[in-house]
């Protein structure tokens, strides 16, 4: 398996004005190719840095992967960089130059000296093709059989250069025998020491797969991945350990790799036929938001009512003044109504409730910023959770959004 | 001026699992604080690369910032590639102990081995309070002047353990010489090409400060960025650019730096003790969760419905039967019933309704997908906004709450 470190140039990353997303897409795509990612970098347009940077990385990895610095400014220096590591000087890519000037002529617009750099390749390099642009990208070989792969950093021209170009190339080069598959389940109600203790010998003991837990706000990932010589032999390998994870974590998982805890909210409610309400106070709508961010969610969410004002919870929820006057509107008790009330009102089998304090303000000794209560309601009856969590009032409310979808999860999970 | 290299520590990102946003933002704060990165990198959870790429960045740089490994799993090994790479070991912090004793305490739950792993830092090292979670963060520093600052990979904690501990930390152990400053006005309603079109000659002339437009769906930012020896002098450089560009962008400025356009909303509301309810259905509570993330926001907002399907349309807002077969839910005059019901039922002096297809399915040839109609319902009248979006279901809805609360911007601002 080849070892490659990824470099991303432009001074713009490094006074942050620019999120880099080119290389964990690199990176995504070697993994699933079997190339093991040893480091990512991001260095300026300074061309002796960059050239440092490439001839450290080549002292650790098999090849370099370079994004951005090859457009026609005389800010662009990854092509001159990569010379200087290389110890090789430029040429220039005929069929790249020809079809340069192509363009020029076809938009009638004049083509510059600067314009003519961007057909350079280093010498003896083999030149990829831009099907989105007009830099070509290239890979440039060393005696020492390693390798220096260079694209633009639009990721636009990057994305396909690196699937039609470079990794074809490395397929060809080093004889891809690995393959790295990931499964990811998600779980809800445990904490991340907890998950720890529970597989903690997983993790001593296995070495392919291997796992990892991932704390989120209120909920865990659990990756497990192998490699083998193929897809097949990879998933093969994660079975076994995917079902024994299952069963140390069981009740708590609530999906797998892309299923998100509203979609799988949605399926549990499809498969058992309810409906579904909602009535947010602190967490202002984003539980509704939440539910309707899933395609086809209006086949189990019916609607909900934001009572952000006590008049609403009382008016639309029907929660009762003098319940209001005595528990406070951040109550056991007024969940419970809230739950109730837009059960019947919105006519769902199911009504969630969430009261809380956002803050920052608001809190008392009693009831600190950060309590919240959740309510479920059904014909059955109805069951509450108290919560006290942390944060700024972004924080508690994110958290209390998940707590309250995590808990009508358990809820729904346990009795379907 | 110091120089910086900044790590970021886990092996998730070198799978391309996770794109990385705290380096971003620990360069954007370090640029205007005038300090100087070299390089960015991100490395495994592997103690002897983290270790060895600390080793080299000190070789350039005057100091190295990681973040991430500092959790309570096996897989966490920043601290202890610190102490290698500076050949200390490490010590408990007692504080940081006691108070993470305290939370399980409280908490009720059990304090394990690795928690308490948690409390170390490298021994002489400066503790940093991490006020969001457990793990203190720690500045360590070597013999030849150069440091070592470390800090969670949770952006919630990270963040304010970098303003509050980290940059006052360099701040007086460097003397910052230089200062950037950044103003970002806010705008809405104007394209891109349209700001660029009245402010392009001040592109063109200005030096420091300079100008950037940045768009965003729906809005966009000009940012005035200037250079000085000190903050009121980069402020001084500001304020005459800033008066030029708030005369040529009149009534679209909607707010400054960190005044986002909820809460500009809050403002006028509350200048003209206005209050204001919201009925949405393809938003599904996202502009009530956009309008409650403004600390306060219970002043001026009293509530919503989220009216997904058509029988709360019907009940909870009082839409016609008959309308909603003649026109369709997502229509001009049931956006209007929509508006005016939600003011009257919750009992505001403002009622914002928005109907739409976020898709992926339910388009028509007459109503395609990314179809959102927008109503503002006052005593005084009605006005309404069609809008043609384009995107996924997640783009849809997020452009859709933008125009929403863009459109009532407008409004608001035009009649104050």
């Amino acid at each position: 398996m080849p070892s490659v470190e990824i470099v991303a140039v432009g001074t713009e990353l490094l006074l942050g004005q620019l999120v880099d997303t080119n290389t964990p897409f690199i990176a995504g795509k070697l993994a699933e190719n079997g190339v093991d990612v040893f480091a990512m970098h991001a260095v300026g347009d300074n061309r002796e840095r960059i050239a440092d940077m490439i001839r450290a990385a080549l002292q650790r990895a098999d090849g370099v992967i370079t994004t951005g610095g090859l457009g026609p400014t005389v800010d662009d220096l990854t092509k001159e960089a990569v010379c200087d590591a290389l110890g090789i000087d430029t040429e220039t890519h005929e069929p790249s130059l020809r079809s340069m000037e192509e363009v020029f002529v076809k938009s009638g617009r004049h083509m510059r000296e600067n314009n003519r750099k961007q057909a350079l390749i280093p010498r003896g390099s083999l030149a990829l093709a831009n099907r989105e642009g007009t830099a070509p990208g290239f890979v440039a070989t060393t005696a020492q059989g390693k390798f220096v792969a260079s694209m633009p950093g639009v990721p636009r021209e990057m994305k396909p250069m690196l699937t039609e170009g470079v990794l074809p190339w490395l397929q060809q080069n080093f004889w891809l025998s690995e393959h790295i598959r990931t499964r990811t389940l998600h779980t809800i109600g445990l904490a991340e020491s907890e998950i720890d203790h529970r597989i903690t010998d997983l993790f001593a003991s296995l070495e392919n797969p291997k796992i990892a837990v991932l704390a989120h706000q209120f909920r865990c990932d659990v990756k497990i991945m192998a490699k083998a010589t193929s897809v097949d032999a990879a998933i093969a390998l994660i079975a076994p350990v995917e079902h024994e994870v299952l069963r140390r974590l069981d009740g708590h998982v609530f999906g797998v790799d892309e299923e998100t805890l509203p979609f799988a909210m949605h399926v549990l409610l499809q498969q058992s036929r309810r409906t579904l309400a909602v009535a947010e106070s602190c967490t202002g709508g984003s539980v509704a938001a939440a539910l309707t961010s899933v395609p086809g969610s209006s086949k189990s969410f019916a609607g909900g009512i934001v009572s952000y004002d006590n008049a609403v919870k009382m008016k639309q929820l029907g929660v009762k003044r003098e319940d209001l006057d005595r528990c406070g509107a951040v109550s056991e008790e007024v969940a419970k109504q809230m739950a109730d009330g837009v059960r019947q009102n919105i006519r769902t089998t199911i009504g969630l409730a969430i009261t809380g304090i956002a803050g920052p303000s608001g809190g008392t000794h009693e009831k600190p910023v950060g309590l919240v209560w959740l309510a479920i309601s059904e014909a059955s009856g109805l069951r509450t959770r108290r919560l006290q969590l942390s944060g700024d009032r972004e924080g508690i409310q994110s958290r209390a959004t998940t707590a309250a979808l995590g808990f009508l999860w358990e809820t729904l999970s346990r009795n379907r």
